[in-house]
């Protein structure tokens, strides 16, 4: 279609364009239905429990009133139509819009371009309508959008994302929601997310040219698998003063393959890509994992003042297997200094490491305050950086459970922990924690290869939020935290040279 | 100590000597105490609880009866003691051991070697007397021993481990804990562990060569700082007719120090390792996330005929990225042949993507005759031999929690997924593919990034069970998934070039 068209958008326009799909004032959804298992119904229950805080108005020709709403025949005026029919009635829906006055659609809908010839001729079609009434639209073939703007969760998943400063751009709709979803329950908070499904209308680099001008976005998120403008794409690359970490799926042959059948769209060469990402701030990584811990670095961590890693540990393997880390990925273990040993000698047992890592033995296990004034020590000291806290926080409650089913005489209950005092003595080390994040300002990797128990364990997760909300990321292990470390580090460093 | 003594220890003696270790028919427990936060009390519990199928005869000068057991003034005869008294006490109680025909201890204790000169003439102190008497012991300084021959629990953290093929040695005690709480919770299940701390008398090699010989032991898993005897290290490994998987840390210079202050012996040349390595059936990976996955494949999964490997998903996205990892770990993508295409079409809706990954598309969702239907054609087809699916069983259950605390029309309600409801839907494909496994003898990882949740979750941990026992591994991401293939993929490849 009209790619020329599309070229001659100026970076302003897209500001207000997007204004009525990000922060609507009210949004109609067409396919609206009272079946649980529709996704109209999912849809339409995701946009009310997530709080919205526009108006809903349900579109459906077969329905007085669905969940308790008033049901329109026809779309109403409204700023966002959400679009969920079978693709056959999709052009006619956005006829609708048009003489409604909608200014930006999604449509959720399949069975368009990634289905075949016939299906290509409706997403043309679709796409004609719309530009000829300057109706902006998403999709088709996407999971939805969320923006914490107006509270505004157009999902078919329960993605309730919490108010916060992370972006998503997702060629994939599944891996978008999954990161929205992973990282939520930790209390990591986002801005907008997109699933920007075929892009017929607005593309990756749409998205990403609005998110880099939105002052609620601090770090971009981005899924891709190729983009259709790579100069536009180039252009808002170089522009970006704000962090943007993205896979880009499909670097390999067998991947490029994959992604061709997936798309529809040639992947591109991926020397190009990575020779957009080496000239511009882009940070580069290949899994979703390590996009999120990333992600969540660049979000909540302070900007350190340099690259020279401290790592705290009570079981010397993980030291020793952290220091290897270390090695293997480029990060600077920091030497400590005299001062610093003679102050660790007084707070530590003798067989301490007496280095970094420092292994502070099993003797500070559950002892807050030796692990406190250690690491106070190394926030005060001028020679560390960064910290990495190997299991030291939100491990203890999950004990509990591996004594369930057991019998056991009844003098022997005590041995199980209490959870309110395992809790109580856990969260006293966070707001210790979080205190000294605040106060000295260096960055904090908290160990806890229980963190995916956020997402259902009330106790968990009040560690983790405690840790996320002071600035303290969580990984499962410290290769996963050592790598995003490292990639932090290589956002920094490039955003110096060229400051 | 003495080296040479210990060199002189014939394969079959060792297998003798362990005996009173790994199935004693009674177990003394020196330093049992009432208070719940001393290592005395929870080792006592743990092994009740742990239901040890033996006579335990808890030792406390000071206490007639503890947790409702009479206590021992003195170490009763006994075939095992486990010994948690304070350091200078531990050659006192290895006397009396060696009086009361004790035949084998695990001392718990620490403030040995690693604690200083004092500690290492402790440590010596100990050692010569068991050795005058015969006696085999692991430590000091360890996390203990455990058998599910005899259903032995000897330790400090709730390690329940349940009936299984996996033996474990560790270097280090959390380490080792860590893969025994991990997996057990998702049906993985051990013969034997131990964390060798210390080794004052019983070393790594001694217990390498104790399992290469044990018929309940079909996998062996390894953490290594650095081995005492490096000629009997190598003679053990050379004679390994059985899958041996570890890390050794240490393998880069940082991790050589941090290795040093840890153990207190030198780490070794890497180069040795890793030709010794090479040289013998041992598959090295170097983190513990891998060690696990690596691990519980060799443990559950059939042994395959080939290695070319077909991904199933119901997102693109993850197809794409599992192609990407497949040519990053050289992992061969099966080619479909012109017959399976075809049977897939009559599966699959038009827009599936027509090659290996097979992507789904989102029509797959909890649609389990299809989904079944596209394993059994894969399972059926000549040209695949490992199955890779992505995001299919043991996830579903965990969205009921993302609604809680959201307000909205009781009309709603019925959106939010019932769990019993998911649960079956989610058991019902289970329980094919477990089937499909028995008949077809192909292995098969689920990709389930919930699979931690198994520790505290009955549902997913129902989904996770079904699959470890019927011989499918559930990991993470598809990424650790092809990494454990690969692993076990070189196993293979090497024993089929020795045999």
């Amino acid at each position: 279609l009209d790619a020329v068209e599309v070229n001659h958008i100026q970076m302003s326009d897209i500001i207000s364009e997007l204004e009525p799909l990000f922060n609507p004032k009210s949004v109609s959804l067409v396919g609206a239905s009272k079946d649980p298992f529709s996704w109209g119904a999912r849809i339409f229950a995701h946009l009310v429990m997530g709080s919205y805080e526009g108006k809903i108005y349900p579109v459906n020709p077969n329905e007085d009133r669905i969940f308790g709403y008033d049901s329109y025949k026809k779309v109403p005026n409204s700023d966002l139509a959400v679009i969920s029919v079978r693709a056959q009635l999709v052009p006619g829906v956005m006829e609708e819009c048009a003489g409604a006055g909608v200014r930006a659609a999604v449509i959720v809908t399949s069975g368009f371009k990634e289905s075949g010839a016939d299906g290509a001729k409706l997403e043309e079609e679709t796409t004609r309508i719309a530009r000829k009434s300057g109706i902006r639209f998403v999709g088709p073939n996407c999971m939805g959008v969320l923006s914490t703007t107006c509270s505004l969760t157009v999902s078919i998943t329960p993605a309730f994302a919490p108010k916060g400063n992370i972006s998503i751009i997702s060629q994939s709709g599944t891996t978008g929601n999954v990161i929205v979803e992973t990282l939520a329950p930790r209390g990591i908070g986002f801005s907008k997310y997109v699933s920007s499904g075929n892009e017929a209308d607005l593309h990756f680099e749409d998205y990403l040219g609005y998110l880099a001008q939105d002052d609620e976005t601090k770090v971009i998120l981005g899924f891709i698998e190729g983009v259709r403008d790579g100069k536009k794409f180039l252009r808002v690359c170089r522009s970006l003063d704000k962090p943007f970490a993205v896979v880009k799926a499909g670097w390999t042959s067998m991947g490029k393959h994959a992604a061709a059948s997936h798309t529809g769209s040639l992947a591109g060469a991926d020397e190009v890509y990575d020779a957009i990402f080496r000239q511009t701030n882009v940070v580069r990584v290949h899994t979703i994992g390590e996009l999120m811990d990333v992600g969540a670095a660049l979000s909540v961590q302070p900007q350190p003042n340099g690259n020279r890693l401290a790592v705290v540990t009570s079981g010397g393997g993980a030291g020793v297997m952290a220091a290897d880390s270390c090695e293997e990925h480029g990060v600077v273990l920091a030497e400590l200094s005299k001062d610093t040993l003679g102050k660790l000698d007084k707070i530590l047992p003798p067989f301490w490491s007496h280095r970094n890592p420092v292994d502070m033995t099993t003797a500070a296990i559950g002892d807050i305050t030796m692990q406190t004034r250690v690491i106070r020590t190394l926030m005060e000291c001028g020679e560390v950086d960064r910290i990495i806290l190997i299991a030291a926080l939100g491990m203890l409650t999950v004990n509990r459970a591996r004594y369930e089913g057991r019998t056991f005489p009844e003098e022997m209950k005590n041995i199980i922990p209490r959870t309110d005092a395992v809790v109580a003595l856990e969260e006293a080390l966070a707001r210790q924690v979080v205190n000294m994040v605040k106060k000295y300002q260096k960055p904090v990797f908290s160990i806890n290869p229980s963190v995916m128990l956020s997402t259902i364990d009330p106790y968990v997760a009040k560690i983790v939020r405690i840790l996320s909300q002071g600035g303290v990321v969580s990984c499962v292990s410290p290769d996963d935290a050592i790598k995003a470390f490292r990639r932090a580090v290589e956002y920094k460093k490039r955003k110096s040279i060229e400051s």
